[in-house]
């Protein structure tokens, strides 16, 4: 997505080697009618397919499953929780998903009513990093008996290895900007 | 609005006489439809009002103010944070906020280049208990030199006191079903 790479190349900043920052549009301030064209994109990638309920996980999944679900006929969103509100049923699926830049393991949770057995799936994220994000939402997915349809990230950081490891477990990835690497701190993305 | 009251009184759960439970549709499980109706709600309660930005906390605000932009013209949606990430800058504003239900205290923090002098900002936020994170919001606007035009909430917890608190200081506060009490586990409407 063009006009993706030319934000990410204009406010994105590279921390390091691994980090990107992009809060001017996805991960702190939110500009709308951007993830709406972000929405779009998602529906177009998945064209064709039936997606029951969009998964995703706290806390800029939710702007980007919110604007996204009404591209795909507004079927419930559902995100997981990364921690068990006091309010929440302790009848819950749940995987680890281990966060290599707060360097913490969360275990994200979905209540069971919440991804029913043939649903078919869709999981939205704004990053895919290692993957472990990802992994837990399929993980959660299999316990439910549900179908995924694919994973779609807004941005992909190739070279942590993400999307190599959610392929080889079969799933379909989708991204809407994939970043090769950060080298001598600029943004290069993929071919 | 009555739409919203019929779906708390048919899907949500009185905890205790504090805490209520509307994860089909609002905090865990997200209805984007009904969201929308929600965010069109908020535009004609504050109809005539300039608004250039919405500042909401993590994480069920998001979905509300992402929902609610479209309708507001997409001004920019600010999320207030309630965890330094790593990517995050230092150079923040930022306010205490208790939270009764997780007995926790979390500093709400938003980076200064977000909230800017004379913005006129509109606080959304999904539920208003004792008004902590309204209030906290309130002050980082302060912070900021921001106006605030008031605090849209989806649904209020009038017993909990944090309208009385708001409107003492000075706000204007919308809520779209406000909760005179729990009674015998029965939700009871404020007339």
């Amino acid at each position: 997505m063009e006009e993706l790479k030319k934000r990410i190349l204009k406010e994105g900043t590279a921390i390091g080697t691994e980090i990107i920052r992009v809060d001017s549009f996805l991960n702190h301030q939110l500009d709308t009618k951007f993830l709406e064209k972000i929405g779009q994109e998602f529906a177009a990638r998945f064209e064709g397919c039936t997606v029951d309920r969009i998964l995703t996980v706290e806390t800029s999944g939710i702007a980007v499953a919110v604007a996204a679900a009404r591209y795909f006929g507004d079927p419930p969103v559902v995100f997981a929780r990364k921690t068990m509100p006091s309010t929440m049923d302790s009848n819950s699926y749940a995987a680890a998903s281990r966060s290599f830049t707060k360097e913490t393991v969360s275990v994200l949770r979905v209540e069971k009513k919440y991804i029913r057995l043939c649903d078919n799936v869709l999981i939205l994220d704004d990053f895919l990093a290692h993957g472990e994000a990802a992994t837990a939402l399929t993980e959660i997915a299999k316990q439910a008996g549900a179908n995924v349809v694919g994973i779609g990230v807004v941005i992909e950081k190739r070279y942590q290895g993400g999307r190599a490891k959610l392929e080889e477990a079969g799933y379909r990835v989708e991204s809407l900007a994939s970043i090769e690497e950060i080298r001598n701190g600029k943004i290069i993305f993929s071919e």
